[in-house]
């Protein structure tokens, strides 16, 4: 895992210095319990009394998930992973009316197979890093969460999204011509059963709030103002349980293992 | 798969000429628009502006799945397959109160080992085909459905069933002293999920139109007198879906696959 | 199969006799149609007549899953199921207001590697023996049904429980600090989907009665006075289907398999 870190690094040094991505989501040293401690496209504040920390996606005006942004969020979030003293991720948008409007158009059109390669690579290690997370993951979906976006939220523990009737979500990739990624439906599925993801991808479908809690896409409503109290809320009640446990189920690493056929 | 069509029509061939069969769901040159083109067993109607068939379902008096009536609805499915002016199929039944009673009991009694296999072979292709189909499919369910034909309801992309209380559907294979075939039971699963296909095989449950909407096994109830109108208005709904994206995420042949560990 | 029953009986004799342990789930010859032939931890009454069978689970106080209680109850299961006079079996607690706590945590401390493996390979068991059974099983879960106990319930082909609200059922190990098993995970997914598994496992979260209804981890809620009766009422109804077809679909021996690629 270390060894991916290098080459999002490396892809850093060999593309020079960007405005703001030194420094996000590390922690200086001597810092205070809570404060802002990215500048750039991810900022990443750190609640070390809590050990959870925001996540709020700032790649403006509609978080595209762009090769350069991934590369900052995966930064980001390893870092957090590998600071003991965070435990839990809120992650929530700091773009107005939107989480994250998914993959970024730009990255898929007129660029070079290699580039194709590293763009894709990187989206499916924000799938992989953010669905495989040791932390505790909730989205707090303040807005739009179309396509990718969607894929992101459905990668978090818990989803929470604003009761606004502007907003929608769903993968809708069909919509505008492109087919979803089998992972992304592979993972829709894991969320909302077989049936209701052949349909949403078939048709593109986006859900209203109400609609997208009805099939279980996300997990909770709040009133908008309420989003970010709810989700610490929620992120205390998961961290009462006993942290190692937490996604172990998945590794099969169990004493017993060798006993089954 | 232009060998099975082959092999079915090699199988009509040496079964001799029957009336009805020939030319079935084929297009004449210079046809109209709209016009019925099958006088078999199963009559196709094609509006080609619309690019939407009909396939109606008259194997009298209940639609069951003979070798016969499976083979002639196979070549029509073909035709309409690699007809590229069709994008969507109905289907339904012009059987009085009867959608399809699934497959025929004579088939599989006192013939031979060579006729079991045919006959099988034939509904595992029809599943096949309908599941697979490249074209849009919508099942308008104008009576009961058992069994066999509630297998061709769920191989379609929407169901909309007549919500008259005297039909019902279901895989009741079990009532009959049958076991439903696992490909059955698949189906099954991706509609209605594990639990409640456990508990419908177990039992060989029957649902009425309410029940079986209930349950996610349709998708949508209508008077039985609007049945044809809805189930061309929710075609256009699907047929407004870019065409080449539906059902190409079930395929797997997208340019990032070979970025997938 | 029988291999297992000979491992079992061989562990007991190891073990010396134990009081109420010999003859459990037998049947005496020249028995009355009903009546009961238990003595230890599992009561268990045949009626003939009917050819079902309850298991009452007796192991006070809270019906824990120590191996010589997981022993006692492999034994009597399977002489039910050699038993062709026996079709059905209702299994529900003699103990008041549990069902069963679940694995006796005293197993899995301070003993040795040889115990620990024996104790899992016994769980192991009586998980395949109760979910792969032959006969109809219906849980009349009269009491809390944590953990283990849920895994008892889920395995069975109907879960009748009483809408005592001081009772809940569901697999809380996460809550207690343990991890669990993948294939209780496995058997919760096949009964109440993925998501609804995710959050139960990753929360340890019991339900009450509505709640389990709710989700489908139980299918059938009764006042606690008529759950005896009520699971008689069900398996009746169970035992009219087709006895052979039972459960058959899970095993695929059918004819037309070999047809399948």
């Amino acid at each position: 895992m270390a060894a991916v870190a290098v080459t999002m690094v490396r892809r850093l040094l060999r593309s020079g210095p960007r405005p703001g991505l030194c420094g996000a989501g590390g922690r200086e040293p001597g810092a205070a319990p809570r404060r802002a401690i990215g500048h750039g496209r991810v900022a990443v504040e750190l609640d070390s009394s809590a050990g959870v920390a925001v996540m709020k996606m700032e790649n403006l005006p509609v978080n595209s998930l762009s090769l350069d942004f991934l590369t900052e969020f995966l930064i980001s979030l390893e870092k957090l992973e590998n600071d003991r003293g965070c435990r839990g991720v809120i992650l929530t948008s700091g773009a107005p009316k939107i989480f994250s409007a998914g993959l970024d158009i730009m990255e898929m059109y007129g660029k070079s197979t290699e580039h194709y390669a590293e763009f894709w690579k990187a989206v499916q290690e924000m799938w992989l890093r953010l669905y495989q997370s040791n932390m505790v993951t909730i989205a707090a979906i303040n807005g739009s969460s179309p396509a990718g976006g969607c894929l992101m939220a459905m990668c978090c523990d818990y989803r929470i999204m604003a009761e606004n009737p502007k907003y929608s979500i769903g993968l809708n990739e069909t919509q505008l011509g492109i087919v979803a990624p089998f992972w992304f439906k592979d993972t829709m599925v894991n969320t909302i059963g077989n049936r209701a993801t052949e349909r949403s991808l078939e048709l593109g479908l986006l859900y209203s709030p109400p609609e997208a809690h009805k099939i279980g896409l996300v997990d909770q409503l709040v009133p908008e103002e309420k989003i970010q109290s709810t989700a610490a809320a929620v992120m205390s009640q998961w961290l009462a349980i006993p942290a190692n446990h937490l996604r172990m189920m998945e590794n099969g690493h169990l004493p017993y293992v060798n006993l089954c056929r």
